[in-house]
């Protein structure tokens, strides 16, 4: 316990400089959907790799079709486990900039009445959160002059984007990534006192399809009548995927969904959650998810439909009478249990074209479809991980379900053969794909501390 | 007849600089929906002043809380009529502007199959048919010293925009604009060899409104179930308004629609009008309207409801998994016959509200109500215009419907007490409102000649 107490005296006395070093990283402007940051995220791969150098990893650049991947390694000893942590350094874009109350690529430390916060884009998701980890290391090394497990990392920088490379890359490096146990911190606590290991993630499929009627934009006074509206099918197709109970109406969306068992529904109830506060927060008050389910169920159990984006026509200021060519939208389906993503994606396309009426034709653009993935609570990793946790943050850490999707997990899984420790520290209100992103300055210095903990416990 | 022929001679041979001042007015970026574009406005107004004094109008710019308006009047003498002509020197936006083949505000004399086109935006709408009007009043006063008739010119830059000033400004200058017959250029002829004289014109109610559910944009893993999604809301709303046979559902939306008279419908019916190439030349082929109805009868004789604009959520490069606060549509209706465009307007938004779901709100911003417009075709100006027009285009014209709106024409009904006469040289595919707009060198040269002989026959 003596080598811990160090290193979680370093990590109190050297906060400061931490909180530097993430400042830095939190400039770098790694948007990764929009190409025009591509020199960015560049920028910000060589900056991890430098940090991660100066600690004593072997660290490397890894470029790829889109933005470079970073592995680093450090070795502790051959009787050592051997743990792979993974986090990625590309963030949302910031789109309403005029909404933020801030510039998004300037942290700032803010005093809220729940504490002090770091307000940045990327704050929460995910370079606060994979920094935990990196200044754990940071600590350890300096005070031991080694770690206590083989650490191998692995940062991608394509995680908001769809992940492109991701694939192909663990495919072509499966000997550079292998290792015992994998580790991830992108998820959130429970609540901001109680800390969480996360169980169950959504899976996801995601479209992007362009809906073209008249092979011209067309005055609404000339046309309107007898020329098809693309927004109008648009509408319907979209519109027709839920029923008046709010489920999906897809055919055999329901396969492969599972009503949780009793004793997880037993343990969640347990929770005591507040469905008004945590829907208060964010301006509603009832639950919109499918009749007969709890707002925690609506997420941790039930697959779901979201248009996440719809345009077409005019949108400018003031009023055009144009009945458009087109009409899009960007639209996400969140998975869970053992729902096949790949069959999903087909049956929505198949549904989209079934739905064209004459003279309008449908062309997709495709994300990576991936399943839910449900971890293995029981293996011995995470029983002591949960001591750690509730250890450093004197609170029973609770198992919980997550309504996110984070693909790698699968990918580690079916690509490595790995199971995932997911811990983060994230809170509900951290607005990570909005304006005004934050993370808790308490997260920051207790989530490094956590990591400390953890990994002095899985590998002593 | 002979001052009538040398007036046409003068019109043939003044072609080229009647050409050269129509190009210095469509340079003019005179977009009124885009207040960006404001002192283009200014500087149009005043051109269209310059140029009526040119001739020897009394031309005045009158400033308004938008846009200004220009007004110009030339006496032939109290024993001769007053004809009030109306026009608007404003044009539609020209986004996307990646669709133009060359710059909008360029205009550039083009060769196509169907003969010469002068290419820019408002080269149809209006400015390239209002100056016709011009060219004809230039000739008649170069070669007799004098106008066959009194002429009031009234031009307006807030058509395309809603024309907010323009009743106030028609209220507060009724003795200005106060004449026998109003002439309007703003529509279009049957086809390329067929002038018409437009008899009904639709009227329009527009609406923009913006639905609101969660106070900020959410991630849609975290909270995609329970959180209603206003993009959701929005399609559900807009797909109501159509029934399976293309009706529109909103309650009593079809009262004061009658269907048109047994001879109008023969009148209709012999002009062979060819669907096939209407359609197809936008590529369509079927008729998107109501069941059981030809496509004039579509355009001319039903009501519509579209959508001109949609936006909501992530529309950028890229994927973003976002749970939007806020879906906007722009939407409008087209209306016929005795339908109440403020009852209409009223139902839309009452409709609106009653469909959102709990924790959902909305805000309007509405555009001006018109009802539809029908023309006195008995009265005699009627018969001798068109005599006037079947003789410059050795033709027959035509008594045709209109599927678009020109409130002003029911405001100077209205306000005004006096009928107008439709005739417009547009084509079909003049591309309006959208990219590549154009209109036919043939339509501006016997344009002007057609308002020529229409003054001659209406004022002797």
């Amino acid at each position: 316990m003596s080598k811990l107490n160090d290193v979680l005296n370093l990590i109190d006395t050297d906060q400061d400089k931490a909180m530097e070093r993430l400042f830095a990283l939190l400039k770098i402007q790694s948007i990764s959907t929009d190409s025009a940051f591509a020199t960015e995220c560049v920028k910000c791969a060589d900056w991890l790799v430098d940090d991660l150098k100066s600690i004593g990893f072997d660290a490397m650049r890894y470029d790829t079709p889109g933005h470079p991947m970073v592995v680093a390694k450090l070795q502790a000893g051959g009787d050592k486990p051997h743990y792979l942590f993974y986090g990625h350094y590309d963030v949302q874009p910031v789109d309403p900039l005029e909404l933020w109350n801030k510039p998004p690529f300037e942290p700032q430390l803010e005093d809220t009445p729940d504490g002090q916060v770091i307000r940045a884009r990327g704050a929460a998701d995910d370079k606060g959160q994979l920094m935990t980890f990196v200044e754990a290391c940071r600590a350890w090394q300096k005070v031991n002059g080694s770690l206590p497990a083989n650490i191998t990392v692995f940062f991608e920088g394509e995680e908001e984007s769809g992940s492109p490379s991701l694939i192909p890359f663990m495919q072509d490096n499966m000997d550079l990534l292998k290792a015992d146990l994998a580790m991830v911190c992108d998820t959130s606590m429970w609540d901001k006192n109680t800390p969480a290991i996360s169980t169950m993630l959504r899976g996801m499929v995601g479209e992007q399809f362009t809906i073209t009627g008249p092979s011209l934009d067309l005055h609404s006074g000339m046309y309107g009548g007898p020329a098809i509206n693309p927004i109008r099918v648009m509408n319907k197709i979209l519109a027709g995927l839920h029923d008046d109970t709010g489920r999906i109406t897809l055919d055999g969306f329901y396969d492969g969904v599972s009503e949780p068992s009793d004793a997880i529904k037993k343990q969640w109830a347990a929770l005591n959650h507040d469905e008004s506060s945590f829907l208060g927060d964010v301006g509603l008050s009832k639950p919109a998810g499918e009749d007969g389910y709890s707002v925690l169920e609506q997420i941790w159990s039930r697959p779901t439909f979201d248009v996440n984006g719809i345009w077409g026509g005019y949108t400018g200021e003031g009023f055009k009478t144009v009945l458009p060519s087109k009409a899009s939208a960007k639209v996400s389906f969140r998975l869970v249990g053992e729902q096949d993503a790949d069959k999903i994606q087909e049956t929505f396309q198949r549904y989209v074209q079934d739905s064209l009426p004459p003279d309008c034709s449908v062309e997709f653009h495709s994300k990576d479809a991936s399943g839910a993935t449900v971890m293995p609570v029981d293996a011995p990793e995470f029983a002591r991980a949960h001591a750690a946790l509730s250890e450093e943050w004197e609170n029973d850490a609770v198992y919980a379900g997550c309504g996110g999707s984070i693909p790698v997990v699968g990918h580690i899984k079916d690509i490595l053969q790995m199971d995932s420790l997911l811990v983060g520290f994230g809170l509900d209100d951290d607005a990570i794909h909005s304006p005004n992103e934050k993370y808790s300055t308490k997260s920051f210095h207790k989530g490094t501390r956590s990591w400390a903990r953890i990994l002095d416990a899985l590998a002593n």
